[in-house]
């Protein structure tokens, strides 16, 4: 699955090399290593590629995302000059990559944000954005395996692009959205179809909200690097199989509109996340539906997701 | 609207007192004071009381809630002892008195959770409990202003028992449930009607979390301090009116019940925050409804809430 969320940062970064070279792209990962104690805060040597440990370059720099990202551009600019340096790179396979952000404030999500996920339910497109939310913690790493909970059996897939604020803000303008905006990652948004559609109410929550509901990342790719964050494709694989397939040009309400509407609500800070929303192709709305299953009840949709060079077991 | 939460906290005093004196009550708070930087920790020394500096007592503990709790045990013990010691008190001219918790994980919301607010809407009792949240950034304190927003026309009460979760669990029987309480609060699960019900899809949250749309505290009460929590005096008012007078007893799902529940989706953490549901005598169900106005629009039910010694203006 995280796969596609590689591809969906690759597109990040082809977007931002041509023509803005030879500009390096800042791609913020949380990382553990058997060495250090606890999580650290690193740079991605490039999609997949080894890290960089920020505090071997400077000590001072806070260990986790969450801090880093509110002391904004102080910290950042000391992330830009150790990526401009010659560091030392820790080899990909003497680090675990966490997910780029932990413990925020809000998981924010948006439903029916695209044209084509829209169609595919046959529902008109919302006039207004239709928020929702999942509990911080849902957020497991993006190689971190999904659990598939026993309460319940219509467990689906999300891919969706996230938006990380870097600043604190309330009532922002549009215009003004991407001034409080960090930079982008990868999201799923693994969705209960049971407990959302029928249960609870119909408040879709606990559907949404189960423990590791959320894998993110791998990287925070800062929002310098890049050039469009509303023409990057987007795709998910089940098993190697692409099952969501588009780009982020379907989306309803863009990264500026969405963050002025939730902001109208609510003030936002450094940390929190905004997923945007998932494209065509989630197993509830095919016929007949498709929903991730224990391996042994079936071999073709099973609960094993291709993570990259990783291979992820649901459990 | 917090006389009534202090009444509450009164009547969770009253339960311990008889027959269990002479232990004092634990009646932990987040305070600021114009001599020290930032929020401290404390012990308010009775309903309406003064504060005991507990980083004087003991240097070592943390300032936040958050980190208390967290320390578990270790952190109750010096706390403890220093509601034991005679130690100065801060007079309550001294201090702000913050809300108890802030920054947690999670507040979770239970919906028709009273039998009596379910007859007043005229729906059955719910057979499951029925979850919903607000986030963190609409926490402030028990004296705060509540802002109403332009966004909303109809902003509503819903006074609420609140539980504060003291140790981490999953899939916790309702049996252990209260080994993961640490104690109880009360809460105000403010509600913009018009959100919640008619717009966002019908998904609630928008309507309940703008910010300042969750009042909390005065006090974090330790469970060992509270003889009974389902049966509690709870009541709201506004503008000295009586609005909401009912008892935890009408409770459907009671506490143990519903930590069990959120903890077969989601992994409950120290800090987290159950809103419990709110009795009858909400603004929405009365005929004709009523919601909280501008002073200037209305006399009677203005956006002026009596908050004990201070008094609070919406804005």
């Amino acid at each position: 699955m995280l796969v596609c969320g590689r591809r969906l940062l690759t597109a990040l970064l082809q977007a931002r090399r041509w023509p803005f070279q030879p500009s390096r792209d800042m791609r913020l990962v949380q990382f553990q290593a058997p060495h250090l104690t606890g999580p650290h805060l690193g740079l991605e040597s490039g999609n997949g590629g080894g890290v960089i440990n920020l505090s071997a370059f400077d000590p001072t720099l806070p260990k986790t995302m969450l801090e880093f990202l509110e002391q904004g551009e102080a910290a950042l600019s000391v992330a830009r000059r150790a990526l401009a340096a010659q560091l030392p790179v820790l080899p990909r396979s003497e680090v675990t990559i966490l997910a780029p952000v932990t413990r925020p404030d809000k998981v924010v999500c948006v439903g029916m944000n695209y044209m084509d996920h829209c169609r595919e339910q046959n529902v008109p497109v919302p006039k207004e954005p239709i928020i929702f939310s999942k509990f911080g913690s849902s957020i497991v790493g993006p190689y971190d395996e999904i659990v598939l909970p026993p309460e319940s059996q219509e467990v689906d897939w999300e891919v969706e692009l996230a938006v990380v604020i870097g600043k604190k803000g309330k009532h922002i303008k549009a215009a003004d959205a991407m001034a409080h905006v960090a930079g982008f990652t990868v999201a799923h948004d693994v969705s209960a179809r049971d407990w959302q559609m029928t249960r609870n109410g119909k408040q879709w929550l606990l559907g949404k909200t189960f423990d590791t509901f959320c894998p993110l990342g791998p990287a925070l790719v800062t929002k310098d690097s890049v050039a469009d964050p509303h023409n990057l494709k987007i795709c998910c694989r089940v098993n190697g199989n692409v099952v969501q397939s588009s780009n982020t040009n379907q989306m309803v309400f863009k990264t500026e509109e969405l963050i002025a509407w939730v902001s109208r609500f609510v003030t936002v800070y450094p940390g929190d996340i905004i997923l945007t929303g998932t494209p065509a192709g989630v197993g509830v709305f095919r016929k007949p539906p498709i929903f991730l299953k224990e391996p042994e009840q079936e071999e073709g949709w099973r609960r094993h997701w291709s993570l990259g060079h990783n291979q992820g077991f649901l459990q």
